[in-house]
């Protein structure tokens, strides 16, 4: 089978299956994370009581973890979810939105890295290398780096935690113990919208909720994201538009659009 | 007067008076929320501190309660809310976003139900089964079933809880202790919009308010959003582009749209 | 230098350099604005937990607090993130969204008034008279009022906290204990997109980033917002196409388009 196959038939799963994703994640992005859910074919609940995540995790086929606007409940929720979630099976996505930028998110991820043991951890370069503590000079929440100048980092937090590291950027790396896939798809207009990285956080937990190998999850989702990125900024003129687009373009993905399109490599 | 002129006369209340409609609703779509109300020509406030509630509800000409976010401090906020609002004899809307799911979320909607009484529940079909204890798998915030297999449910709590309840699918009920009212508009591509439900919420939060039958109000809201809803997906070719032309929808509709498309009738 | 030539100057700083605007805002406009301020080519940031708020706020170019979904601990995130820009000497720009509408509101508004003695405040014509107490009239986040009749209470707040007092509505006033500018473009579609205000107050951060007088860059902001909000609305059929098309014209502004458009007097 082929990449492209391989990307196929997890959609095909997700469309058919429909599978619930559980997001624990930050105000700005929950709307655009579960619109991107919806139009790929999975179904996005967003819970973060205390009372009702454990439940909630466990309902799920795949838990996402975002901390982009991040406060104490929530973090102990997080925890909460990511012990259920573990218990049950159920794999876990961490997104450390902004690592680096304060001492207390790059705490907190930390401590949720220990804690959830998540199948992969999708962020830009300035946050898998504040992780690593190769360098804290997150900016914001933006990527001050190129994907490329995280790979050691991303190889050292594979190699201590387990985890696929996905590190979004201009080029895409997805780094696992042993193989690292890059992906070459994408627009540079989407980094002036809002969210795009959670959603890609987001779209990685439908991936992984039908397919086991977090490594081909996580590259796929990165393709998904790319290509439906491009299709949509060919018929945008600014960040607006791109943004709808973005969703009409996950909806219509299909066989011959990832045929065409997929710029994905093995190293 | 038809239904079709009945439904005209109460859009053009809300579009003289301009009626506050206060939200008490979930981070996922306070803001699609926010925009429905006043494409439709009411003012939204979304106000949740305990501090505030008791008068900001005062103020309103409806409130709307959507539980899809909940935790500690929003039920207690909900609470006083209602209180001040039952208190005043403005109509409260209860939207119990999914109620089955968990135990925490059933057992704060029936809270809320008992303690609110609102004048209308709007759920999907999963969510009242759970609420009249007639079945309780809902699946995330999605519903498993049709509207037409709650509507033995939607009798029981009609009659238990003196309210009206809405429930919406692929066709609506409106189901009061008298009459039911079925709505067929509407398109599929909705549920892939997230907070279609939500909206449906607020919006029958905007007729309530001009409208002192809340059975009327809430089969009004219906056709509302599913002539909204499909005006705008025939316009459209992704849920990305649905939720664009949603609110354009909302903001042209006029009578000739209502009178052409509306597909009401009571049973 | 005219002011057309200016505001296209602080358009390329921003552009050029990014500026990090931290923004502990309202969950209703939290996606909008991060789009608008990327839109216009600055770094959104949006942190709110007492843990941090210091430190990120200690990071930005310019701090913005808007008080539209206010709750007991997003108040003390505002008053530490404030002391620490005012530490550093970072700008800070107030939204006092729904002050006048409940006397939480309007006391929360007060008290950041006077701790953060913001370099600007940004508000409806009803929010600055309740704050200067010439009127508390306030319905919901909208104002009952033009711009040009809360001069006066502007004024008296301009010279009491020494702020730069800039009042949104059909014509835009920005008052300074000197000065006054009056910005007339706009259009009136804008006042159906939620959240319009409270990107103008995330816009009057990014230009006073770059721009060090507030009178200046808070009069920028308005012309900015106005001048895309009608090549937006030239484009749109509703609300909802206003919104996409308000974030691509942001993006692609130029200076023919101010040269063309702006309507801006000093008085």
């Amino acid at each position: 089978m082929t990449d492209g196959q391989s990307i196929k038939a997890d959609l095909e799963k997700i469309r058919a299956g429909r599978p619930l994703v559980h997001n624990i994640t930050n105000y700005v992005v929950m709307n655009t994370t579960a619109n991107a859910l919806l139009a790929l074919g999975a179904s996005p609940v967003m819970a973060h009581a205390v009372e009702e995540v454990e439940e909630m995790a466990g309902l799920a086929a795949a838990l996402v973890l975002n901390i982009g606007t991040l406060s104490g409940p929530w973090i102990e929720a997080m925890k909460i979810a990511a012990r259920a979630a573990r218990k049950k099976g159920i794999p876990i996505i961490l997104d450390p939105v902004g690592a680096g930028a304060t001492r207390f998110r790059t705490a907190v991820a930390l401590e949720l890295l220990a804690a959830a043991r998540p199948a992969i951890v999708r962020g830009n370069a300035s946050e898998i290398r504040a992780l690593a503590a190769a360098g804290g000079e997150t900016r914001g929440v933006e990527s001050r780096h190129g994907a490329e100048e995280a790979l050691e980092a991303a190889r050292e937090l594979a190699a201590r935690y387990g985890s696929i590291i996905s590190i979004s950027g201009a080029v895409d790396l997805i780094v696992g113990t042993e193989r690292t896939a890059r992906v070459r798809n994408g627009h540079p207009m989407m980094a002036r919208v809002t969210g795009m990285g959670c959603a890609a956080s987001a779209l990685t937990g439908a991936l992984l909720a039908v397919n086991p190998l977090p490594l081909r999850a996580a590259a796929h989702a990165m393709a998904v994201m790319g290509i439906a990125g491009e299709m949509a900024a060919e018929r945008s003129i600014g960040p607006g538009s791109l943004q709808v687009n973005f969703l009409d373009a996950l909806y219509a993905l299909n066989e011959n659009d990832i045929q065409s399109r997929l710029r994905m490599e093995w190293i």
